[in-house]
């Protein structure tokens, strides 16, 4: 991945001057927070598979560049309110926007940068391009209305569970691939084909952060362990685990979820159960099956540098740090 | 204004079809949360502004209806963020959405709408539409944000303070008139117009609304009365309150708004001294001089009904109960 990162330095310091000129409102606090949250260590991903797919079919830049930068304005809006719902302290190991300013500033700013960023991309005068990122956004919000019905409900089933990670999370790696295609000027066909390949990479990476969230060291993920069970979140290790179990250890850990009091033992308690049914490898097979499916769409495009770039950036997706 | 309402029903009716239209997304809780502050009450002021912007330059319905709609859409998000900022748990005498539901919900179905007004506002591909209605968006965050900073800042200028009430409620409405100015097909000058003369409506309307806070009968109003005032919120009875009293009663005001611990009793006496300086006549005043800009306006404009129903909503935006 840093190979890639390298042969498109330029072009991600491009998107970067472009994410600084577009922070100047006239209210500083804006400038302050959004600045902060975007200078919090992204990798630029969504962008990054804009341009890739947009070259991939021989597009010549720049407006990809643009375009990229608009759409981790999307991404860092998400997050501001995501921060909020979650009522996280820590992301990517710094203090959250929340934390430092407030709630009430980050649900503003978030709502700021989706403003700005539907602005500059009408500017563009595409209508395919509105169309795409305004229905991502839709997606993206009934995807977290849906997971906070779905809170603490024992009894989701896995396919609407992975209908909320496509909305919350897969239609907008979706639209950046997408984006870059139409750009391209390639066909509708190859357009769907690459919304299907961000489709299933962000799924997968969906799938693969719901595991971190259960297996990685809390200092390395740069927030709180567990938070997604002590949320009552059900994701899929757990929904793994609870159809895997025993009925009494179902009916334990039901009773534990609903009655919204899960503590640090309660964490380790039900860690050491995925490992023992393997809910934690029954996930990740489940992510690299999206990443496998992806890959086959890639297949079918010719080989070029941006090809080769969008392969390692599938596999990047499921095996970061973050 | 009855007589307008009576005048524009058939269409105000359409409007709300197109509004429950549009209630219908796969998450329940959304179209079960739009649909209870969509029903709240709303006088649809900015659709029918639209509408009568539209037919003032000679416009033939249909699309101005589904615009219209829009709109009320993006207004609605707009209040179900508001009420989360401002923690309020009444709204035209109904408990808020984040009464019944939480804050969580209400963020999210704010998100939602707004995206979701957005993508349908883009299929209309007109850029010219597009682009008022995402700078709207915009400047109302901007809004939002900038009165955050000016909480309980109680050397906050009157020039600053209209610039907040400019973006925070006078940009939508300014951009409902100059949205029917355009599908009008009428030239930039008279979209411009028309923007302005929308401008000065919303301003002259958050002027008696921030006035009624202080004066109107809590029922009547369907709020509880002094939230502003609570909230550390500065608007202009309290600037001008604040620049006409005395020193000793600056000094003990400031006190008081800088220590957060407003009570029923300092909210009495600050009201009889409002009355004392002249603070909410002066308001008023100010707030009758925007309208009477407006009117002006509308004066270079030929005769028609749509124009004889835009200046009695002109004068309806300042003296409603709401």
């Amino acid at each position: 991945m840093e190979e890639v990162f390298e042969a498109y330095r330029e072009d991600l310091e491009e998107i970067e001057a472009h994410i600084r000129r577009n922070l100047d409102s006239e209210a500083p606090l804006i400038n302050e927070i959004a600045a902060h949250i975007l200078s919090g260590g992204g990798k630029r991903i969504r962008p990054l598979l804009l341009i890739l797919c947009a070259r991939l079919n021989g597009y010549v830049p720049k407006a990809d560049l643009v375009l990229g930068s608009l759409i981790e304005f999307i991404h860092t809006a998400t997050l501001l309110h995501d921060d909020v719902l979650d009522e996280a302290d820590l992301r990517r190991g710094q203090p959250t926007a929340r934390r430092i300013w407030g709630n009430h500033a980050s649900i503003l700013v978030g709502d700021y940068l989706y403003a700005r960023a539907m602005q500059e991309i009408a500017a563009f005068q595409n209508h395919d391009v509105n169309d795409v990122m305004a229905i991502a956004c839709r997606k993206m919000a009934e995807g977290e209305i849906l997971q906070l019905c779905a809170n603490r409900q024992t009894l989701l089933k896995e396919a609407d569970y992975l209908r909320i990670v496509e909305y919350k999370t897969g239609a907008l790696v979706a639209s950046a691939c997408k984006v870059g295609a139409i750009i391209s000027g390639t066909s509708p066909m190859h357009q769907d084909r690459l919304y299907q390949f961000g489709l299933y990479l962000g799924i997968a990476f969906q799938l693969a952060d719901d595991q971190l969230d259960y297996t990685a060291n809390g200092e390395s993920l740069g927030k709180t362990l567990g938070q997604d069970l002590m949320q009552g979140m059900i994701t899929l290790p757990l929904l793994h685990l609870l159809q895997a179990c025993s009925y009494e250890e179902r009916q334990e850990l039901t009773r534990n979820i609903e009655s919204k009091t899960i503590e640090e033992n309660d964490l380790l308690h039900i860690t050491t159960m995925m490992e023992q049914y393997g809910s934690l490898q029954y996930t990740t097979t489940r992510s690299l099956e999206y990443i496998d499916a992806a890959r086959l769409i890639l297949d079918s495009f010719e080989d070029s540098p941006a090809k080769r770039a969008l392969a390692v950036v599938a596999d990047y997706m499921v095996n970061r740090d973050r």
